[in-house]
């Protein structure tokens, strides 16, 4: 097999087959992909299906913690288990710029797989397109999931109650910080990871002992204040947050520090946002920390009804300020 | 709202909101995706279901027949419907280059919507993403599709027999060389128009008449001779098919003329192959006659058994030559 990614492997013939032949079914392998019809059939168990997309840009393609495929099935995934679905199918598009190694391609298809198989979902369907060199940055990946929700599972971000306890999975910001780092090529003694993970794991966990969650959310980008800014307005309430439980790990703390940013904007890929009745807002902690993705998580604020729509921070020191939408980006391309 | 899309769009905050307010609800506007979760929430009716996906990367995003948004939304949706299923969903994902106008991206996201309705479809969850300018050409497209097969249908690239009969559904090569001539910004007195369109509706009324279709097949890049070869393969059998019975306009014979293109290798985007017993060939023809993107149908050939996996070609003059997949590309980027 030629060792670069020509025009012709995504040109419908020969090369296209012998590629998929050689990189993506190997890697992928599984009972519905390898009859190679151009829609998988699945059979889904009862219940509401859910369907949800996410392509991926992030440069580089490899930083500490995971790389575009990696992400490209956790990210899915996670959008699907934060409905409270059950994420069982993905599909796998990839735009490749003409000269890729057809290696990198081979170690980012056989990634998928690994989370894929984690997260417990198989990737059924896919396809490959190539651009000539200069149209594209290497590769692009997008990934559509399917997944199934119990009937008497209903999260919508227009959920939350004067009240209510938010809580985090764990620590902020950590992705952003990786990929930032890995862009620049800067290298730590001790290298922030990126927390790309399917959650769908300790959702379940969580979804068990707490079955009336109201919302959960992953603040990927925008970050925390964003995702949190989305619920406030979706819902019509206010959420409090406190800097001091705000887990933030020292070094991307610094990190923050030293590049000018703030870790309430920083996309996290393995970390969730969970808003319960107070009354439960132990119980659900406990579940999340029982998890090996969940050691960290922390309750973080309250819902209150002063200012529909607005999202407040109480600072170390006890001053209070509004936690806007994120305006610009702080960083592109980093899922 | 600024005229251009900027890094930010993409960045998860602010603009990125405004930007799916302002273009993307209004253009593909359902309850589903108005509910703006994370995911889409969708009842499906009875049978298997069927989930596909294709990237689309087409150069230029506008020609003759249709746009990227088109040819994303009819060939997901084509892909769903030569399974035997009935589309209903769609997801879209949508990588931008920084810099694309607006009005390009509106004008776009209405196509898709125009596609959609011809359909019966809807678009209920996407994403965009935005890279630095020269890191995409303008706008690549993702869309996934969700379709539900009745129990009773069974179609498959396996299942053609010997003695059956091959139909295609019109004029082939009328995609390509449009996208071709488009490209090269050669206008000719009565353009080719791409044949892109939704083919479910027409394969509904196929089916209607002729249930028990063995094969579909849309024969996208690659053409005719790449999609045959793939059935030969996987049924195992010889494909014979005659020159004289295949339709293709005089416009487009000139073009291959001129251009050095062979017709058999030319992508099509709104033709099927259809396989059916011999007996129900002439069934098959007459429902696809009376659809009007099925008009120019024809019987193009049969399917014998003396060399399992390879397609023929009886000339017009009586000779016979071996009809092989496409090995190179004709031309990259055409859909």
């Amino acid at each position: 097999m030629d060792d670069k990614i020509l025009l012709a492997h995504g040109s419908g013939g020969k090369l296209q087959q012998q590629l998929i032949n050689e990189v993506f079914l190997p890697a992928f392998d599984n009972s519905v992909l390898n009859r190679m019809e151009d829609q998988a059939s699945l059979v889904l168990p009862p219940g509401r299906a859910a369907f949800t997309t996410d392509s991926y840009v992030v440069n580089p393609l490899f930083f500490p913690g995971g790389d575009i495929g990696r992400l490209a099935v956790c990210g899915t995934v996670n959008d699907l288990a934060v409905g409270g679905s059950k994420p069982l199918y993905l599909s796998a598009g990839f735009i490749i710029e003409e000269g890729l190694p057809v290696g990198i391609l081979r170690d980012i298809a056989f990634s998928m797989k690994k989370a894929a198989d984690e997260a417990g979902v198989l990737i059924v369907t896919g396809d490959t397109k190539v651009v000539e060199k200069g149209h594209a940055d290497q590769l692009f990946i997008n990934t559509a999931g399917i997944g199934v929700t119990p009937d008497q599972i209903s999260i919508r971000a227009s959920s939350a109650q004067p009240g209510d306890a938010v809580l985090v999975s764990g620590y902020i910001g950590d992705h952003e910080i990786a990929v930032m780092l890995a862009r620049e090529g800067i290298q730590l003694k001790s290298p922030i990871k990126s927390d790309a993970v399917p959650l769908n794991g300790m959702i379940q966990v969580l979804l068990s002992a707490v079955p009336d969650v109201r919302i959960m959310r992953d603040p990927t980008r925008g970050g925390l204040a964003t995702t949190l800014n989305e619920l406030a307005q979706s819902s019509q309430v206010t959420i409090k947050i406190f800097e001091k439980d705000l887990p933030v790990k020292d070094e991307v703390a610094s990190a923050c520090e030293i590049f000018g940013f703030d870790p309430l904007y920083l996309a996290n890929e393995g970390k969730v946002i969970v808003i319960v009745p107070q009354r439960q807002a132990k119980t659900a902690l406990q579940a999340l920390q029982t998890h090996h993705y969940g050691q960290q998580a922390a309750i973080i604020g309250e819902v209150t009804k002063d200012q529909p729509g607005k999202v407040y921070l109480e600072t170390k020191i006890g001053g209070m300020r509004i936690v806007d939408m994120m305006a610009g980006g702080q960083l592109p391309r980093i899922c």
